[in-house]
């Protein structure tokens, strides 16, 4: 299916005024990047790259397409015809997936006329904003379970296909897991999942109910037990199963007192092997808290497919560099105050001191910033002359991260509101 | 493409245990519902009810879907068989699209089989939990603008298949519009737009922008006003355009004042129908905010497709009647103590004045309400027999929502935070 129309009305009418007055093959420079994180986030984490690479190969505007903005008098024949001939011919550069990113980090550099980068606003803008923040706060949820496994259980708490991006995201940032099985088949992340309240409540009894799921799924499952008494339902649970039971889920009440509880029970019957895994609205500050609780595993729904209270991380895609009329390139940036950018063609480096340990974002402003012995080019290649160059696989993108996040000083991983971890610091003219 | 398998993991692995203990053809009730509103709101808003009808006819596990399950050993070969037939041979009974819920609204009730319903909890829950979130958003704002045209522009700022779905329930909130062209391409929306900043700085001047735009799209055209000094701008749009200039419009610095300069000027220039857009991180509060300002449209992006604080609406699906062993049904519910479910088969009304003025949302459990002449059932077909009965038009949502919400109590319009503007009264017996 084609990318095409997921694009906001102006890029076209826009792109319709360029061609008619001369300046739609003006060679440009865009620059996506954010003004800020989300209040007190200490570092964001780039997610969404393979996805955007994905959609740009799909961004045709097909017969289909075509007509519907014929029939709504969107565009112009002569706009219609450029379109219909559309493909990216220009360059991208920009962060590799699970890079984490700091205010004003240019996550993407896109090269090419003006016409050619232009339509592509929407689309870029709606992959690496959400997935972005679904892998910037999933990637604090990680820290928070301090290696104990996040499983990603969200999809009915968003929209049915962000649900499956939002699982990728947080797979990228460090999910051991999901139950969204579109995402394993899109992108073969592992899926789990054993049973809801709803098959407790479908038997007669709840020793009925742990019968049938055991003799289906085997001792390993893991069965639910907070239907009715949790006291009752692990006795229940190790009777039927044996102390070869997977695990425990608890899904309510005060999970930290349950856990404890639930151990010295389980021990009590000799399922000491037994494991306990906790859902019920957790976010990264509920993880944290649970850390000194017997719990191995932690599910979480609403809190990561909504961003922890940030769904969007604010990446703006904007015009740093043109053509003018004399053929020369120039730096451009609007004025508003409320609204900074700054213009010109941007590079980025990790300053790193001796040791490894990440201590500013260097951007530089139409040349490269010098490398001091220690740091990190943060631009890669993505896209050349049109043709996808930086595709990588789901696992390249996970290393990269936990690499990327080993590197940052250690207030990092503070959960508490503070300023981002290293400060970000522009080289060059900033005149533009 | 079928959306069979935008489903969690644990719905197929209940499934194959119900089938195996031979459970799974049990005659179910599944019920949707809200367990309270977003905080401090006075009522929600029921959308993506199409959206959801279109997704259980495409609900089938096709070759590839069925593959994935047994290549990733998700099922057994019994439960592949099963999917393999499945289609939804239930009845469903819902809120219309449109209408308002409060706590405890049975938004959706699936009467089938468990295994008929319970696969399906998934997709309901993704595309009713995102879809109401915006529209409750969004009616809102639709409120707060008294009148004035709302321009939904929100699709850079989340999934770019979500984005499609917002503009969708904004519409039927009672927006007016979208960026979005795929909404106008699946929904028939209508969509609007006309340049950003990108396009006045790829031009050597705003003047030239200006007039590449006119040139293009025509003086009813909307120029955008803020990219170097506002006054001047208005001044060389005028110029440009002439006094039939459609509308300047403001993306940042303080929009109230700014409008009423602006709007003066304009009348000084001539130009008294120019109308003044403003955009620029609207949400309800601001937009009622400038309600005193010479604005003639707000365009909302970020705030309206993140729900404004509230990017979902913890609807839940919980089986609350099921049969038993011997054949009868019988009302279930899990006794977790801060998850409260209430058993048994739902019905609702609105109960309304002789004046016709909402006053409670009266849930009857087991047999529907007593009308007492006034009210209004809320329970519409959705499905009958498997066949889809309740499909209408976006138009007639977009009237539902109108008139339901003409229906409510005055303090319903009020943005404060505050109790749900009707209460909600169960009647029947609660102690199933």
């Amino acid at each position: 299916m084609t990318t095409a129309l997921l694009t906001d009305h102006y890029e076209l009418t826009m792109l319709q005024a360029a061609l008619e007055h001369g300046t739609a093959e003006r060679r440009a420079v865009f620059e996506l990047f954010p003004r800020s994180l989300p209040g007190g986030r200490r570092y964001g984490v780039v997610a969404g790259v393979g996805r955007a690479l994905d959609a740009i190969e799909e961004f045709r505007f097909d017969d289909e397409s075509l007509a519907v903005l014929r029939d709504g008098h969107v565009v112009d024949e002569q706009t219609l015809a450029w379109l219909a001939d559309y493909r990216f011919e220009g360059d991208m550069w920009g962060y590799a997936e699970g890079e984490v990113y700091f205010p004003y980090s240019p996550i993407m550099v896109v090269e090419s006329t003006f016409a050619g980068a232009v339509v592509l606003e929407t689309l870029l803008l709606s992959i690496l904003n959400h997935d972005s923040a679904i892998a910037s706060a999933a990637s604090r949820m990680v820290v928070a379970a301090a290696g104990r496994p996040c499983i990603e259980m969200g999809s009915r708490r968003t929209h049915e296909m962000a649900a499956v991006a939002a699982a990728r995201a947080a797979y990228v940032a460090g999910f051991a897991s999901t139950s969204n099985l579109a995402a394993r088949h899109r992108y073969g992340i592992p899926s789990v999942g054993t049973s809801a309240h709803s098959f407790t409540l479908l038997h007669d009894t709840e020793r009925d109910a742990f019968t049938a799921q055991v003799d289906a799924l085997g001792a390993g499952t893991t069965l639910l037990v907070d239907t009715y008494d949790v006291r009752e339902a692990v006795q229940t649970a190790i009777e039927v199963a044996g102390t070869g039971l997977g695990a425990v889920r608890l899904d309510s009440g005060d999970l930290g007192v349950l856990a404890h509880e639930v151990r010295a029970q389980l021990n009590g019957l000799g399922a000491e092997d037994t494991k306990i895994i906790v859902t019920s609205d957790l976010d990264e500050y509920a993880i944290a808290g649970l850390s000194s609780a017997p719990v191995d595993g932690y599910g979480v729904g609403t809190s990561l497919v909504t961003g922890s209270g940030h769904p969007t991380c604010g990446f703006v895609y904007k015009l740093v560099a043109r053509e003018g009329a004399d053929g020369a390139m120039v730096d451009v940036a609007k004025k508003s105050k409320d609204k900074i950018s700054v213009g010109g063609r941007k590079y980025a480096l990790r300053r790193r001191t001796t040791r490894g340990v990440a201590e500013a974002e260097v951007v530089g402003i139409g040349t490269p910033p010098v490398d001091d012995g220690d740091d990190r080019s943060l631009l890669v290649p993505l896209v050349r002359d049109g043709a996808v160059v930086g595709r990588e696989s789901l696992e390249q993108a996970r290393e990269r991260h936990h690499a990327a996040l080993a590197e940052l000083p250690l207030p990092a991983r503070q959960l508490s509101r503070g300023e981002p971890v290293i400060p970000t610091t522009h080289v060059g003219d900033l005149t533009g």
